[in-house]
């Protein structure tokens, strides 16, 4: 049986996570499940996208994610499901079925083709999103959970790509983790060999290779755990150490000149 | 083997939790367990009884449920185990027990009966409920864990019942959710065919099917997941934009007139 | 296949935690995972050998245990692999390794030794120590992982151990749990059949043997759930009530003299 990943903005303080698992364990007994995150902001499909982005490369052949942040649920928003690589993604079509990129193959969620209930119009998370993981979890093929539609048609995800400069970037904030770390949407190979890099106006930042290496207080920027060039400070919150946070421009040169 | 579901008022800061799956694991091994929350404010009975109720629908057939919100641990208050349809519910005796509905079967909780240690007098969810639960997942019966009671005789729960109006009801908002949404405890059945609800002496609601059919701001009344009339805000927080809370007294009154 | 346990300070916010139990499945397919416990503040290395502390007895002999507060991660602090008991820990070498005591056997993880690839320097959880503890849950002893240390020199653990009075202990707050109680250092069984304890030079607390014996308001001690002595409000926060946090110092000395 395929294992399913979660990954919501429903939050940990009301059933409603407890109820996709046992809705999962009731159309595919025993099935694997991995939670990704439920503590996305309420309706925030930036952050959803991008904690999918990262999760992605680690997830097992073969899983089925549902990515579930859907403030248009019961409204004419498409429920997607879609083959990607190796992997399944479920997800309503509002920028986070685009998130991971390409699929090969696109299905419009249909309860009737399920041989389902008819949903709720508050709560597809449950009534379609995960029997629908069930069916995959079991080795159901994406044409047992709706009509086929063009994978290349779908709503736009909102995380911005880095423009390129002469000898940078200018980039975004994509995150700010527990740890304050600012992480942007710079592949950390795009500054090469680099010793230092600007990172705003009036910032510039070491890299590093570890957290450990900064010195009490500084502000370095290292490659983090997905390969994008992150903001740091060693014990400390880059997030409150530069007042920048989710969104922020930030403008990344390599001041070596080397690039 | 049966699977486990887990509601506390234990948090996710401490190991509490932790140990519960341990214990779970260690009495009944590969036992599939499911987490419905554990972020109950500390002895909120109320709070766990209307998730245990929201819950309960979703879980599978033969599913055991922990339920431990237990200010009285150690006490004089009873642990039972309760068979409810196909399910079986573990709590304590102090309201929670009775929060589902009635039992066809109901034990006290004895730790001779099951072959256990003494249990502590602070902790029997680890040294009580756990190892109770992972009895029944082993296929146990009832009887296994101790001496049958009158299973009519258990502490009320506290959540309250709607009380009807010639065109409404006096209700309760018995839950703020991640969302803001209010819910409330008057089933959406209740106001038919109606277009427009008062939910209070200067609030009415246009009676929407979808949370996306409100506009900017708008106050909504719709069905929730669990079939119970709700107030909602699209986008927004209900909660924050009528200032009411858990408890909080609503008339829900049709005002159609065509009740 | 062995269980696996966690406990880390990645929080639930981000991906971290999912990204860990992903590669866990991959490495060791259908693996039974149980989590301890995410959100030990950032770097906390007291809280999490505290937290690691509690649950050991809990775990299921065999368990995989992976405790990941690894501020160092990247730079020269090793990552070990232990077996204690009949147990396994992972852990860095910063304190949490020597959490629970001395080792039969330690080797230093080895991502060669594993047939890995080279780690990233910002996420040993993922890179190291989740397929480490994938290859121990597998069945493979502890010499695959890398090459032996001496058990014996390790980082000390943080946690500070009472000091003995005449009649009595200076003893510190090992942590303040969700409900308030403040739990000391001190084993329960030190202070004997004594009936009233002083906790300061200003403080004395009834013992008593359940939370609920306590009466509203008052500062009762007794034995918590790991067998060490707290102090705890029925209903209430002893946190709040005495002003004491964790690490405080508390002289806890037995008024019957009986000692």
């Amino acid at each position: 049986m395929r294992p399913v990943a979660l990954l919501t903005d429903f939050g940990l303080t009301d059933h409603y996570v407890g109820v996709l698992h046992a809705v999962l364990e009731k159309h595919a007994p025993g099935v694997v499940r991995i939670d990704i995150g439920h503590l996305v902001s309420p309706g925030d499909i930036w952050a959803a996208s991008f904690q999918l982005r990262c999760a992605w490369p680690s997830l097992p052949a073969g899983c089925v994610v549902m990515a579930v942040v859907d403030p248009g649920v019961g409204t004419g928003r498409r429920a997607l499901a879609l083959a990607i690589g190796k992997r399944f993604l479920l997800a309503p079509d509002n920028g986070l079925a685009a998130a991971i990129g390409p699929a090969s193959e696109a299905v419009r969620l249909d309860w009737r083709s399920m041989g389902l209930e008819r949903p709720s119009r508050t709560f597809h998370g449950r009534d379609l999103f995960a029997p629908a993981a069930g069916h995959l979890a079991r080795g159901d093929g994406l044409d047992a959970l709706g009509d086929e539609i063009d994978a290349h048609l779908l709503v736009a995800c909102p995380l911005p790509d880095p423009e390129p400069l002469s000898h940078g970037y200018d980039a975004t904030v994509l995150s700010v983790d527990r740890f304050g770390n600012l992480v942007t949407n710079v592949p950390a190979s795009s500054v090469g060999a680099a010793s230092t890099v600007a990172w705003s106006h009036d910032g510039e930042a070491r890299l590093v290779r570890a957290y450990g290496e900064g010195d009490e207080g500084e502000v370095v920027m290292l490659e983090g755990s997905s390969g994008l060039l992150e903001l740091a400070v060693n014990g400390g919150s880059a997030a409150r150490a530069t007042g920048l946070a989710r969104g922020s421009a930030v403008r990344i040169t390599n001041l070596d000149g080397d690039d």
